[in-house]
């Protein structure tokens, strides 16, 4: 497929972002909220992710965009140009998980602004606005609640939803938010209007492993697998250890081993790009009694299963439920399956795709087309606008976690094919 | 085998316990501690298991009987008989477990008490003494430390292990002790003489579901099993559930799953009599990070084996090591086997156990011969002394929970047999 952009001329040969100031900027950020082991935590609405936020609109100020920031906290660095009035969005978040990395969301922020710092720089005239975008609360960590200010820019929230929403010390998240004067009635209004963006890009670290161990240095993503995510619990008898034959147990225990042998086993048989590539992971458990001496009664397994194909992750969530009632029925062990959330996976936008792919091609980079198995603000804006996601090496597909690591030069390099595929899509037919 | 005892003439014949007398001091003992549905909670050296030492001490003193406790708080009620010095020993425990039933131990001590009545009432002149004995701190619930009391009449209780055993509260043994002006020099000394004892006779519920299932009223107890302990951590790598693609994953819960799974495998498959009656559970599990949407890097299993059969018990533990590092050498996962504790199943005494037989057919009574599968004080008394078991029924093998049921008559035949074994091994030359 070939982009109608590359017959025009673009101006985009020749532009170079500032490495140092990128890094610089980046750094400065990653001290706010940094703890023990160089972990930062900056959860949405605390005071050090307050403070970044504080901190990016100085640096957009500083830069001579324009600021805008909206009622849930989305800020928007605006660079106005042409006689477009759709802009090209890029952006990411600041928020972070609980003793996370500094390379999760930040990125993607900074690395947008970098870009557009340089196209200002350099005077070029683009044909429509650019928008330096940071989402507001993307990580769950908090209220449970991923994605909160990109799902409201696309007007993907149910304000049901947000007033369950509840955090480990028991705030809610409307309490929260009214305190800093927002109220759900405002919310809605923040849908933005699909004429005003022409594209959405995102830069992001792969949080996964794969492009370290191809040694390719940018992931082009085609589209964000969504989570299909089921409780199974088991109950059998809670019976002594030492007392119960085995051929008189009903023991939970083993009949959940079972159940997550097969997760993994029916997972990576559709692991095959051709089979949709499949993930299934058990990463929780509860046990009871849960004691040295007891044959566990009762066990409640947390089921992930992912894939950017909707039709290949239902198919392997209904045979892991189906394994789980016939490892139960061969027990004479009850099984109830409880759906917890599934989400239908987001295409991004192949024309935007093709783009990245040919820059990375014009500058022989080693190139993965790959998919995001992890979530991103990006499958929100795909709701209203063409979007499309640039990713760069984690370092042994570390994150959330103090040891996520990229290389500065993967960073710098990311930040320029985003800079890049910016100005191409500006320059793209809508 | 018969017993010599069967030629002489022995006057249990015609001698009846009291049923009602029984029942009734049953039922006054599990008042002491009682919960919220049922439950019994008299944790040793509590408030509550302490009034329940002091009750007995009145029912011994009011059935004539000469009353000793020694300095850990072992209750002795003697009645005397004979010119033989060695006495014919029976009992069981009053402590239980957090949220118990009413019958693991309770019923072996007022069983021996209203079968020393019985005999005291209609004047039995037997040719030794007989002690009612209520050892103290049977469960290990509390400071992890099981059969204290007949572990220390037995002489096998080492002085470190004592000054290591702490509370969930962080209260250390020695300090309670202490605070009853009970010191550690002293209890080396209570080591029982062996020569002053003729047999220990246990009644106890089996607290497995075996009689109830076979429709057999007592059990004869050959052995004690006893655990052999194992720990097992397999050490992976936490990953991204969603963006580590199955063929690059570390997972350390589906490395324990197929240890789990092969646990009963290998245990069903040693469950046969002549195969040593093997069980073997994992009943506790840690797993790391332990959220749904990461990959486990680490699990850590507790894995109970038992066996009377010391052979077959360490040849599945050798079984369940050697695939636990199959597994882990399969999945390039680091795994680490810690023995947590390995202990010598007990036989008890086959004359015993014949006698209890010999009672159980001259009455009709549908018996069955089987092991223990959980450990009593009979198996500390087996060191010092001939040892010998009986169990009733456990509705549906339920133990350790309000929900312990044995019917009052099985209570009752168990005493009745209890009180006649005790008659025939009084008679037995030691």
């Amino acid at each position: 497929m070939k982009s109608t952009a590359a017959k025009r001329e673009i101006p985009a040969r020749g532009l170079a972002i500032n490495k140092e100031r990128l890094l610089a900027d980046l750094n400065a950020i990653s001290r706010i909220g940094l703890g023990d082991h160089g972990s930062v935590t900056r959860l949405v609405f605390s005071v050090q992710e307050l403070r970044s936020r504080q901190l990016l609109i100085h640096l957009m100020t500083q830069a001579g965009l324009k600021v805008n920031v909206d009622r849930i906290g989305n800020i928007f660095g605006r660079l106005a140009g042409g006689s477009g009035k759709a802009a090209v969005l890029a952006g990411s978040h600041l928020d972070s998980v609980m003793h996370g990395g500094k390379f999760d969301g930040p990125v993607g922020v900074v690395g947008a602004l970098e870009a557009v710092r340089t196209l200002k720089e350099n005077k070029v005239a683009l044909p429509c606005p650019v928008e330096v975008v940071c989402f507001v609360g993307e990580e769950s960590s908090r209220f449970g609640f991923s994605t909160l200010g990109s799902s409201l820019l696309a007007g993907q929230v149910r304000m049901k939803d947000l007033a369950n929403a509840v955090d480990a010390r028991g705030t809610k998240l409307e309490d929260v938010l009214a305190s800093m004067g927002i109220y759900r009635d405002n919310l809605p209004s923040l849908k933005r209007d699909p004429g005003s963006v022409k594209a959405y890009l995102e830069l992001h670290i792969e949080q996964g492993p794969v492009l370290e161990a191809k040694k390719k240095k940018i992931g082009v993503v085609t589209a964000i697998a969504a989570p299909t995510r089921l409780r199974a619990v088991f109950t059998g008898q809670a019976d002594h250890s030492g007392t119960t034959p085995m051929e008189m147990r009903r023991d939970a225990l083993v009949a959940a081993a079972h159940l997550i042998t097969y997760v993994e086993e029916i997972a990576t048989r559709h692991s095959a790009v051709e089979k949709g590539r499949v993930v299934g992971t058990v990463g929780a458990m509860k046990i009871e009694p849960g004691v040295i001496n007891a044959i566990p009664g009762k066990t409640e397994l947390s089921i992930d299963i992912r894939s950017i194909s909707a039709k290949a992750k239902k198919r392997v969530a209904r045979l892991v439920e189906k394994r789980a009632r016939e490892i139960a029925a061969k027990r004479n062990i009850a099984v109830e399956i409880l759906p917890i959330r599934s989400e239908e996976p987001v295409p991004l936008d192949e024309k935007l795709l093709s783009l990245i792919q040919e820059i990375c091609e014009g500058k022989k980079i080693a190139y993965e087309i790959m998919p995001s198995g992890a979530g991103h603000d990006a499958m929100q804006m795909a709701k209203i606008t063409r979007a499309g996601m640039i990713f760069i090496p984690s370092k042994k597909g570390i994150s959330h976690s103090p040891l996520e690591w990229t290389d500065p030069e993967d960073i710098c390099l990311g930040a320029q094919i985003l800079l890049e595929t910016m100005v191409r899509a500006a320059y793209e037919e809508s």
